[in-house]
């Protein structure tokens, strides 16, 4: 059962998730599924390119950061799925060898009108290297169950 | 080589790309690895769920998205990467027996002001569930080589 809802988001809440060491081969394994450009599959490639190097499929980024996501918070929450995402930033490669974490920002939490059961929360995710350095920055808005539904709200 | 450049995104162009059918072993495959939610895992916890059914993550759809951009046309463009996603909206599930295919049209297309080797291309790519239902909805900018870098455009 989840210990997570809508009602425990609050709004300014900021929050670092999760520890993932990213490998070559998980690098190469993505791009060769599902974005198979030379700069993600091979190093001289990487390095010939504006990436500088091998470096993630920004796909593969958004997917490691759906995992901390999930690992962080997701899996033990009341969610209710995702209608989308508002904007996705690629603002540095992920190489080999970087260890990534999740720093969550609630921007925004409100109620549903159409539906008391629901709220919707606005998070700014943002995908660290080395705990300093912004390789993704992401606003994504899911909505969870309510543990009070349709609770006046002072 | 890279046989397309820029100069070959036509502002208004509308092209559909590519077939991919989905299994649900994709679907739980991906999932296992970036979205363990139950929903993605399970048929039964599917059924149970918003989606009615299971259903891929939906950073998987974007990832099949970005593989028909790939095969559709990207491998064979001068690509420069992206600075990121305007939005993305998950507006149908992508199920097992989908067969998907990929439109792209050219909402906008401008040149560098900083580097006249460069132009910007604004993409809206539309992942269709059997050549009609529209399954995600997405804004992209892509980066690409001038075929005549700096020629000025009347």
């Amino acid at each position: 059962m989840p210990d997570i809802y809508w009602e425990d988001f609050v709004q300014g809440d900021v929050k670092t998730f999760g520890s993932h060491e990213v490998t070559a081969e998980e690098i190469t394994s993505f791009a060769r599924e599902f974005d198979p450009q030379p700069m993600h599959l091979d190093p001289a490639a990487g390095a010939a390119s504006m990436l500088g190097g091998l470096a993630a499929s920004g796909w593969h980024s958004c997917a490691i950061i759906m995992r901390l996501i999930c690992d962080g918070f997701l899996l033990r929450a009341a969610g209710m799925g995702s209608p989308g995402v508002q904007e996705t930033k690629w603002l540095e490669p992920v190489r080999p060898g970087d260890v990534l974490t999740l720093r969550r920002t609630v921007l925004e939490s409100r109620s549903s009108k159409s539906r008391p059961d629901m709220g919707l929360v606005t998070f700014r995710f943002e995908l660290l290297k080395d705990k300093k350095t912004v390789a993704v920055d992401q606003t994504v808005v899911i909505m969870f169950a309510r543990r009070n539904p349709g609770a006046r709200l002072a």
